[in-house]
């Protein structure tokens, strides 16, 4: 039996008629504006070479752990669903390799994502990217299979002619200071006329825990012909490189710490730290100690080039050792935990937290700390300003949430609209939409309640929507 | 002058009318479904020996600490409720006997449960087992009294009638590992066909610092014949009182430690802490590692014997040390406090948290967790499922917040169903029908919002309403 | 162009028209009660001696926090607002003195404040207080600014005529343990009618860390011929200014400690404690100890002398040393911090939780504490009561939480009402009236969904708006 597959025109609009109807209007104004993307994980690559993407289980299955680890929390082996394990992974075993067969595993489950954002994202990419309008179900899986992978093998479905189509303005991938970033060489020298950056991100050379930690800062050294092994070398090295991640479009940097926690050392204390760190002799708090100061570095170094400051902290890597030692990195593992922002933030913020003209975005895996720390900070601190509801809480709950907390106390003009944050590229029309769909609600919301009067919340939905990104991004 | 009781046929659905009609039609699946209670604290000597009930006061009082404690934070005092103070108390005092006088002093205190799910409990009782239809005030009480009593006195409110009138499916009781669990036996030996099972919960031998330890352990080692003053011999005497609770129907155990912190240490280290508990001589940092240690090796056991597990953490036990000094445990003096699960339940994950056919329910009394940590880790680990809003959230704001919080990265099939976890027997049907209601009113939400297509709604109503618990709890 | 300022006369109600109208019924009955404001920070000094206020920027801007720390975070400098530095600034740098370059520079920036409750209290004061119908906007800035100064020079904008005006039935006003009270003394010897009481904050003297508490302390001693560098003299000190406070009118006291620790010590442990604070030798934990054993000495107090005690623990104060450095306290860089209450308090509640004629009402900057720990310990020790959200808090989202999170466990009536706690005298009608309406707004909602009969909702409101503030605050 065919189920039909549509998108309601009024999907996540409150059910009460006149605040539906003004979130609709509100939500016309924004819904065709280009996507500013300005934090994210897609692969340049892509846009470099453009290439066929393989297969339907390949372009939605493999590669997307929201999607995997919720199959796996529910007894799916991680192989039979064609997740490769590591090269040196212990007791290698058979590994599904039948796209089709993955994708019908895939589908037989679907019912496992109702009432969550993966769900929306990927009904969204079906219907609207390959014009599916049918539910997908384990009666209607070969028919997506077969369909999905006819347009895949269609030049309307490589990167750059989606890209275009997607309507992305432009779009940020987040590379390591090691990275020679020849994807984005390719694309700058390719005459295409989409607006692909990269973004610095540090964590290679700047946690001692990184896996390689010594060699990376050697390379880095290398790259820079600074000795990095002395702290004032491994300063000047990141300058040098942020300056080269700039020439390729660069305006921001990202930085994934454990937690928000930062410091300001003396260079003989940070000198220290680095001695340590390269002989692989520190302990877990010099290496937060080191983190941390690295952030406070980070910052003083946008203060003269001008880049965005970045941080999204508070996600315990790798919980689980097994599915580690088995699969590597990124495979669903990584739990958030409480942090703390107003004395981990303290030391960066005595030392630049005033200035005017820096821009330091703050996420948060914590809930708890919107109304409580991360509202009353960024509503005080010049230099501060609010990221938008991140990872798991990039939902349509989740994003309420953030609004409801964070509004009273920061206003509209401390946060700097939506990020997609994403490596699926599929799901980055869905993601910006819904985006812009609960924001609508939300002005909507405020109207019908007189908290905020019509035309104000037509002069701010564009901003949530678009400006907002693009100017605190510098896009 | 008489005011109407009423239990509207909408109630806790949302005002808006479109989502009121689905709400309503979905709640129209459910209501009648038979009622699954695969965790509470009811007397199974009331299904032994069916008993009639003493009186209105004893029934609906002086057990239930949810309507104590409220009283007492006005003012009342306990002695005046009839509460008994501990027979070993230092400074005894007349303790009210009068249940008609007690009655009298709730009813003229009843306008303080407003807002409170007490008081939907209740008026859902009085209303439905008693067939009273006039509010409870000073006015009414003596009606209220002589009333209740007289149907008491009748067989239709014995126990067994009244389980039999709430259509209970199974309930599950909860015992020490030192019960000879006599009532479940009488229970099985009646032909009585109703379903009563027990469940295992080993605080008594678990928790060093339970009341008497040392010879609980002794009595254990008794009863299984094992040496319990070794590791191994008090391992498995655990395994042979949980097979002997499995046959008298246990299908779970269940654990209500003060964190959720959970160890595995090598056995000579867990002779040693054995020793020192047994001894008396056991830190608190011990006895919360020996705890942590009795979690991991419980779950061990549930893979071999198929035991469901559950975590009730997070709980200060007896915050106010006069009133347990004057009248004992369970007087409303139990206060949730901050818990962590991602660090805290580690250990026992890295042993068995990819098991695909273990269950582990985690509960909570710090809803900041639901989305930071629970919904991750459930969304993660096939061990892991979530348990329902418990004790003070077990509640209309606290049922809608749990759906809302856990949903969106955990999704429905990693939940459990509803438990009403509780010894006041007359607030099952009422507890059960408020859950219903509200996953009713979630579902229906998400449904005019465009979340959830309305055939999914429909599919997913009789799974949290009775059959996810069914199938989690293998009843 | 002139954009029109209209409060709409169902703002703060929800959307949907039943809800809404029996808010606004609910809201008919409640909206022209008196206002009690038990706890404030407006001075004395306008009462007693009924001065002119100078003109609508230092009226509106350079007094009141919520606004410049707003202006701040989005780059203002605090010069620019004519905010004054500390006299002994280190880098003294010229301040704005022209107050209408002020008000222009606020009214260009007014949109920063879409969305927020202070947006909603300055134009609920522009157009109640003074009529004003247009919003400020660049183009009415000077509108604005001519027509309120022409406002403040009349008597109807005095401070005792507007004390009038807004219906205030008594207003608490907060004074240190050495201020002399003398405006107090003159409002009661001059024959006006309008009551105006002290409350008694005693920090300058109960805070080792508190700038010059030595020297605070020996005053304290001259003040009440005490010897108070002696526990037993500090502590007659202490209860010889409560009763001085009481004859001026005081009812309570309050305490705004960085937590909610509380101790319970020997007298040695706290003279050794009190020498260190005097010698200036005490260390932080030590500090701690102190600030924690004044609370329960002062509870103690109050069971003697009747004062309610009042705790706003968890800020965060002087975040920003910069700012600190160069314009003092009170500027906008307090920032609330995590804070735990189930451990914190659990000495003070040892010693005084049980009592049945004490009230002790527990403050929040870190909402996760409603339901967890605070609605818990109020709906069980009889001292304890909830204040309202604070703070951040006060606004329309942070009441809604604060109800649909305390209620349920702690019921209305461990709850007392609404407090301003403001030192912006414009304010507090819009303020109360922001309190009176979301109180309806939640009660209807609770009728609408069939959680609380009507009548009993009609019941309460006058409670929550007047009654419970006059009561538990016995005034």
């Amino acid at each position: 039996m065919t189920i039909p597959l549509e998108l309601h025109p009024d999907r996540l609009f409150p059910a009460d008629p006149s605040t539906r109807d003004l979130a609709r209007a509100l939500y016309a104004t924004v819904k065709d504006l280009p996507i500013v993307s300005p934090h994210g994980h897609t692969d340049p690559q892509w846009y470099a070479d453009d290439p066929a993407f393989p297969d339907a289980s390949a372009l939605f299955i493999t590669p997307d752990h929201y999607v995997f680890r919720m199959l796996y929390s529910q007894g799916l082996r991680l192989e039979d669903l064609g997740i490769p394990p590591r090269p040196d992974a212990p007791d290698a075993r058979s590994i599904e390799t039948d796209s089709r067969r993955i994708w019908r595993s895939f589908a037989a489950h679907y019912h496992l994502f109702r009432g969550t954002p993966t769900r929306l994202w990927l009904d969204h990419a079906f219907h609207t990217v390959f014009g599916i309008d049918e539910r997908l179900t384990t009666e209607s899986a070969d028919r997506y299979f077969d369909h999905i992978n006819a347009s895949l093998a269609t030049p309307a479905f490589r990167p750059r002619a989606l890209f275009e189509r997607f309507n992305i303005e432009v779009i940020a991938t987040t590379e390591s200071p090691l990275d020679p970033l020849d994807h984005h060489r390719k694309i700058r020298a390719s005459g295409w006329r989409g607006r692909v950056v990269t973004a610095y991100r540090p964590d290679p050379v700047a946690d001692p825990e990184f896996d390689g930690f010594a060699a990376n800062v050697a390379e880095f050294g290398r790259l820079t012909r600074q000795d990095t092994a002395t702290w004032a070398g491994y300063l000047v090295a990141h300058r040098e490189r942020r300056a080269f991640f700039k020439s390729l479009g660069a305006t921001s940097t990202d930085h994934g710490h454990p937690t928000a926690h930062t410091a300001d050392l003396s260079a003989s204390e940070c000198q220290r730290l680095l001695d340590r760190a390269l002989a692989g002799t520190i302990t877990a708090v010099e290496a937060e100690a080191f983190r941390g100061q690295v952030l406070t570095e980070m910052a003083r170094m946008s203060l003269d080039d001008g880049l965005v400051m970045q941080i999204h902290p508070g996600s315990f890597r790798n919980h689980n050792p097994r599915l580690f030692a088995r699969f590597g990195r990124d495979k669903g593992a990584d739990i958030p935990t409480r942090t703390d922002y107003v004395r981990a933030l303290k030391p960066l913020l005595d030392a630049v937290g005033n200035e005017r003209n820096l821009t330091i975005i703050l996420f948060t895996l914590d809930e708890t700390s919107y109304a409580r720390e991360l509202a009353p900070l960024a509503g005080h601190y010049p230099a501060l300003k609010l990221g938008p509801p991140w990872w798991f809480h990039d939902s349509p709950e989740g994003m309420l949430r953030f609004r409801e907390q964070a509004t009273e106390t920061a206003g509209f003009h401390n946060t700097v609209g939506f990020n997609d944050d994403t490596r699926a590229f599929m799901s980055i029309p869905a993601r910006h939409d819904v985006a812009r769909r609960i924001d609508c609600r939300f002005l909507a919301t405020l109207v019908r309640e007189h908290r905020l009067q019509e035309d104000e919340a037509f002069a701010l939905a564009p901003g949530l929507a678009h400006d907002f990104a693009k100017a605190a991004y510098k896009l």
